[in-house]
């Protein structure tokens, strides 16, 4: 819809902007966060937070996605920016692998490529969610306690930290670890102390702005304190707040090598904001279009990258706040960069005091707070090698890389498909006495028919159980002597391909050299049109009845 | 079963013996192009149809499977060893790969990993077989014309003809043309003229026996004139047929390297072989094991590999000849051992004036009449997306290579899997005026309840659709104002996986923000036992209903 800027000013405006005033002052800290998460320079968040904002409000759908810096895509960017060669600044590197992730995005809109989001199942992102947040909180405990250790895997921490000469400061630790315990008790807490008073909303946004009050004083201290003389690491003076606007680095090297570490961006950059954009928008009753999801995330991208930004996608955490905070329309995200170009004017003195402990203390709890032992209990019970898949992803995230882990859920994904297409369920099926329901033989009492084998195949007739279909049915063939037919039950077959299409007929050609007939009952609409189109009236002899009763009582006739 | 000797003699051994003989005559000048074919010495082929065959005797389940050395495996074979370094003889490298196949198909029956054939789908294998049929016909083409010329794609053969320094030789061309066109005209019209006469089993053995008539005139032919003199290519003098039991080469860099093709070759060795024996087994009423199936062809392959052979399978042309023969045991395969080491002893004179254009023109009718445009124009009618598949596998296997085809095949096949679980057919239904029928509105005239929007899902919750599973029903409660009830009819979904799982609860959720109940009916008892396992009550607040009928009952009440 075309933005109508004088109705817009009469109504939804005041909303938007009150919460992108909010908005605003609690993102500055973690754009920095997430930037060094990164590996980046801290301005580089900001900057991520600012334009493509304004991208994604002209070609996004959903009212309520807050684009930004995500704390699962600055662990991928830091795995992808730390294999880049020495003479590559990573902030270069960054510019390039968002330029490539607006590409992909934009041809997978372009394309229609919107159901390739599929390929990542739940157990896979449930895994790869875990393991990212072990990872993303054990690559910050060295920043935590000031030692002069890195790496984004718990192999490359733990290495790192071995050969670390300072692996421990003093007053680093104690920022970092009360910082920690305020930020984790005050979880819940405060939302309940002040519901008691306060309406449940106003105090939803009150426990919000408690870190906020937390790194307020954490910078007062620091500045009193002078603390970067005793090795505490401070955010330091952000350069002037200049948006540097240029193309990316047109470095062909540098773009083939970032490419394979681009695309599973550009993948979980776009579940995770479907996914939040979705949910939200459901419960207003309004609707998200995939496509243009993936076009606002691809402008947005593309916009990171000639602005100086880092790769951006849709925040669960900023989406709820924007939900909350009774945002109503796309224009709300221009309103939370302008806030946010305000607020770094404003507060580039005192954030330049933050020290670096604290920052990890905030990314800390806000990763290890969703993580959950849910899913993994739930697959446990409802399938064992989903679980399976959900821990392998986990911890090869967590142990090995994010692609590697990813490639692995793909694959597994695929792997445990075509498995569950591969063995179908068949029962041999009798009349329950008295009506026209047909059950299995072997849970209910039901009457079979002599001479006729009926059978029913719960599945698809596809490649992967194709061959099957000759096994069963011959088993049952043999198992009843005297068999003068064979009679399938289609109604759970959705769909036949072509390989399942030649297992029929030479199913049907081997019954007729025994002299059985092949007859099938329920078969569905558009399962007999696509038949029928092959011309199978060819060679298929036998008859395709409505009903399976009307099937049996033919049989009787 | 354990062989019963004495009862064997008293009763099958005659058939059995019989067919042998027949079966030897016809088979050594197959052994002999098929080791030409693969780029081996000649003798190898009749090597891999000795031992080979008793081994299947003792461990396979066929009585009719014929196993010796194949067309597509040869042409495999041929691409194999055509790429390793030239200090290696090509026998030394077929010992290898028969090795490598009898472990992998070894390791296969252990691990139970049958279905594993599969993988291949009926699209992937009939372009297979075409463009390898071409691939064949094309590679024998320089030597029908007695050409320096080789290569077993189309490319290879060209370049390797274009650059040939002696493209075309007279007399070669005579034998070879000559003997195409009498072997193609002789198809069929055979077996219809002595049909006239005599029973029909003996009109075709009789065909089968015209191919003999005309290998044995152009050997004499050959002797006659000492064609050698004019450049015309001979099999030449056999070495004395002495069993060379040997290991095969343990040079673990060339099993390294030839690993790669040993995987393809045992699993089209195995599907081949399989489709083969279990179609012939049919027809007599008898069952085949695909386990028994690999491991025959694991101790084939092994003894191949011990015993101066190649890799080896069913072949279909020797296992029709087996049952048109009227063999009735496995130990038929011995008898045909034992018949072939007989007929190589008698006819080795003779094959020495064998000349190599004739064998070409008996490989290429041989290969030219399996092809058939058939499972082309019906894919063609049936799937789009299957045709092209199959296509693009006869075309890459006639110009690439086998292993890329078999890659791509497998690689397009599980695509078009996915994409056929993406798309769900879904319909909103009604009850058919007077009935417990419900059926889709747009096809059918039927009563609406208000208030309760009835969608039925003609496919499995799985991963590939669980994101849609969502945007469906969003769109049809939204389509509906006023909707209370959402009620999904479950006959159709043979399976849920863990993201159907969490799409479920999503959709329930969301549904449950605004005030709408989910509830399912129909559910599949398998489905019910895993939904109830995972603890699903302790989200699922609507019900389930037995059937859809009571569903909306309940509704009224």
């Amino acid at each position: 819809m075309p933005l109508d800027f004088g109705a817009y000013f009469r109504g939804p405006a005041r909303d938007d902007i009150v919460a992108a005033l909010v908005l605003a002052i609690l993102l500055v800290p973690q754009c920095l966060a997430y930037a060094l998460l990164a590996g980046l320079p801290p301005q580089v968040g900001l900057y991520a937070s600012l334009l493509p904002l304004v991208a994604y409000a002209l070609l996004g759908s959903s009212p309520l996605l807050g684009i930004g810096p995500v704390a699962l895509l600055a662990l991928m960017i830091a795995q992808a920016v730390g294999a880049v060669p020495a003479g590559v600044a990573a902030s270069q590197a960054a510019l390039v692998l968002a330029a490539e992730v607006g590409f992909l995005l934009a041809a997978a809109a372009l394309l229609r490529l919107d159901s390739l989001a599929s390929l990542l199942s739940a157990p896979v992102l449930r895994g790869f969610e875990t393991g990212a947040a072990v990872s993303i909180a054990t690559s910050q405990l060295p920043v935590l306690v000031g030692a002069a250790a890195g790496g984004s895997t718990l192999p490359d921490v733990a290495r790192s930290w071995v050969q670390s000469s300072s692996p421990w400061n003093h007053l680093s630790s104690a920022f970092g670890l009360v910082t920690l315990v305020a930020l984790w008790a005050a979880r819940g807490r405060t939302n309940r102390l002040i519901g008691r008073w306060r309406p449940a909303a106003q105090a939803q946004l009150a426990e919000r702005l408690v870190p906020l009050l937390v790194l307020a004083l954490a910078m007062a201290l620091a500045a009193a304190w002078q603390v970067q003389r005793a090795g505490v690491g401070l955010v330091g003076a952000l350069p002037a707040m200049t948006l540097p606007l240029a193309l990316p680095p047109l470095d062909w090297a540098l773009w083939w090598q970032l490419f394979p570490s681009a695309a599973p961006i550009a993948l979980v950059a776009y579940i995770s904001s479907l996914a939040v954009a979705e949910s939200l928008a459901f419960r207003r009753g309004q609707r998200v279009l995939p496509r243009r999801e993936l076009a606002g995330l691809a402008g947005a991208n593309l916009v990171a990258a000639v602005s100086g930004g880092m790769p951006v996608a849709g925040s669960f955490s900023r989406s709820v706040v924007h939900f909350e905070a009774g945002m109503r329309t796309r224009a709300g995200g221009v309103w939370v960069a302008i806030a946010m170009a305000l607020a770094v004017l404003l507060l580039s003195a005192p954030l330049a005091w933050l020290p670096k402990p604290v920052l990890a203390a905030t990314i800390i709890v806000a990763v290890l707070s969703v993580l959950s032992p849910a899913p993994f209990r739930q697959a446990w019970h409802y399938d064992r090698a989903e679980w399976a898949l959900m821990c392998a992803v986990a911890l090869v995230t967590a142990c090995i890389g994010v692609e590697a882990a990813l490639a692995l859920g793909v694959f597994g994904s695929v792997a445990l498909l075509l498995q569950r297409t591969a063995r179908p369920h068949m029962a041999q099926i009798g009349r329950v006495p008295g009506t026209e329901h047909f059950r299995n033989t072997q849970r209910h009492a039901v009457e079979a028919t002599p001479g006729v084998v009926q059978l029913r195949i719960d599945e698809s007739l596809v490649f992967t159980n194709a061959r099957q279909l000759f096994d069963l049915v011959a088993a049952a063939v043999d198992a009843q002597p005297g068999t003068r037919r064979v009679l399938l039950l289609m109604s759970p077959v959705n769909s036949i391909d072509y390989s399942g299409l030649e297992a029929l007929q030479s199913l049907h050609d081997a019954l007729a050299a025994r002299g059985i007939r092949l007859d099938l009952s329920e078969v569905k609409g558009p399962v007999l049109d696509r038949l029928q189109a092959s011309g199978w009236e060819q060679w298929f002899k036998g008859r395709v009845f409505l009903s399976h009763h009307l099937a049996l009582q033919d049989a009787a006739a």
